[in-house]
């Protein structure tokens, strides 16, 4: 059976763009409708249109008309200025809604906006359906092994990043020897590791001598279908120049953009990286 | 009764200072026992000796021989290189226990060094004992008062903190309606509050328009014998700098380093500092 043309509503960043290839490298036709100012360039490669914020009337038709039943909301939408937001009638309706959710966190907002085109007949389908070779698995993806003792550390960071996640703070943490040295907020999870080389050098890493591990796993409340922690090339060089010694993640609960060179670049850095299943994250 | 002399073993940081001087201005005798390289030159306006870190049977003795029955912890103390640690015989006797127990976390540290000092006949008392003066009160500090949306980040952040503090990983959070801007880890407080004006502008205050609030509050597990959260006037500064618009700790948890001046600074920036209640907190 065919599947019908898989609708991606496009913000920015990696994520947007390795699910749209990855769908159509499995023959399934793609149709991207780019946020405008949030989606890249590569939007000019698959069939697509660009939609303002709150035009909603409009990418409901878009939708519609290009036979889209299954779609899925992918990429970072920063909060934006009220100022860019243009709202079209159906927009004016759904606002207040959407609004209100905004205010109680980002997990909240993509909810409503999953309900608004699930109640417009769409069925939005998470990314481990819709790009299943994306997925990272339980296991380790490299050539480097972790240690018992950074071992330790993964489960550390593991309770550490589900108690955030739990309050919708961030989705990832770095822990070394037991401490804590970072827990990411509002910043984002590059942001968090960069600034691991501005701790005092005696509790973490150094050039020669990498320590701590990088966390990342999906909040509890949030919404795997729209949502989940990405790692790739700039994570694992991030990781490197900040001396830290490898890449948690959990195993179905997290994408991986790029894998070969990911691996590539883990190994030849020294760092492991590792997909840990649920139930012992 | 004239009490008998405060023994005072002295890190790093402002803490130590303010206490001594607040005791001695009670009228109370003090000794301090400064932390080789971690207490600042202030120690010279009080009858004090120096030792180093592992330098425990010269620092029981010391204590003794001034007569130094009460006595409390204080100050920042970093993770020490191995190598900069002095054992002396005693030193070597506890070393074990005390570095097992740095290895759950600094509170797990401090407890255990407060054990080894009752142990030895001493009674560690709390910081509200020795220097009451110092103690955040229940109410607004100064003449900015919070708007009812600054109470409701003040309420939020302090529900961050204590899920932080119950895993050991900060004191501090950073709330701007609704959103977790910032949270503190190994990197301490102040750099946590300078890192929010990199944000994103739509999340956070800019110059003439502040937002978000700093909360700061102990550690449930932290024992508030030797270690309270601390505001002062370069708190002030920084949550000016990143253009935040208040202060809230949890009363009777938190100190405050020269109160008046920390008043007139947050008066004269526009920024509220309020003591909350546990029970609302």
């Amino acid at each position: 059976m065919t599947r019908d043309t898989l609708g991606i509503v496009a913000g920015g960043g990696d994520l947007p763009r390795a699910v749209a290839e990855s769908a159509r490298d499995a023959g399934r036709g793609v149709f991207v409708l780019a946020l405008m100012g949030l989606a890249g360039e590569w939007v000019q490669e698959f069939p697509h249109e660009t939609v303002s914020l709150g035009e909603v009337g409009k990418a409901l038709r878009l939708l519609k008309e290009h036979s889209c039943q299954e779609m899925l909301l992918l990429g970072r939408v920063d909060r934006p200025r009220f100022g860019d937001i243009k709202l079209d009638a159906k927009g004016a309706l759904v606002a207040p809604r959407v609004i209100a959710a905004a205010l109680k966190g980002d997990d909240a907002l993509l909810r409503s906006l999953v309900d608004m085109f699930e109640n417009a007949g769409h069925r939005v389908i998470s990314v481990t359906n819709a790009a299943p070779g994306l997925i990272v698995r339980e296991g380790v993806l490299g050539r480097i092994q972790p240690t018992p003792e950074q071992k330790a550390d993964v489960a550390h960071g593991f309770a550490i990043v589900r108690a955030m996640g739990a309050l919708d703070i961030g989705q990832a943490a770095v822990v070394c020897e037991g401490l804590v040295l970072a827990v990411e907020a509002a910043e984002g999870t590059d942001a968090m590791i960069k600034r691991v080389v501005n701790l005092r050098e005696v509790v973490r890493g150094k050039p020669g001598k990498p320590r701590g591990v990088l966390v990342k796993a999906p909040k509890p409340i949030q919404d795997r279908k729209t949502d989940l922690p990405v790692i790739g090339v700039e994570t694992v060089r991030n990781v490197a120049a900040s001396y830290l010694a490898g890449i948690a993640v959990e195993a179905d609960g997290a994408l991986i953009l790029d894998r070969a060179r990911v691996v590539e670049a883990a190994n030849a850095a020294g760092i492991f990286v590792m997909g840990v299943a649920r139930a012992n994250a």
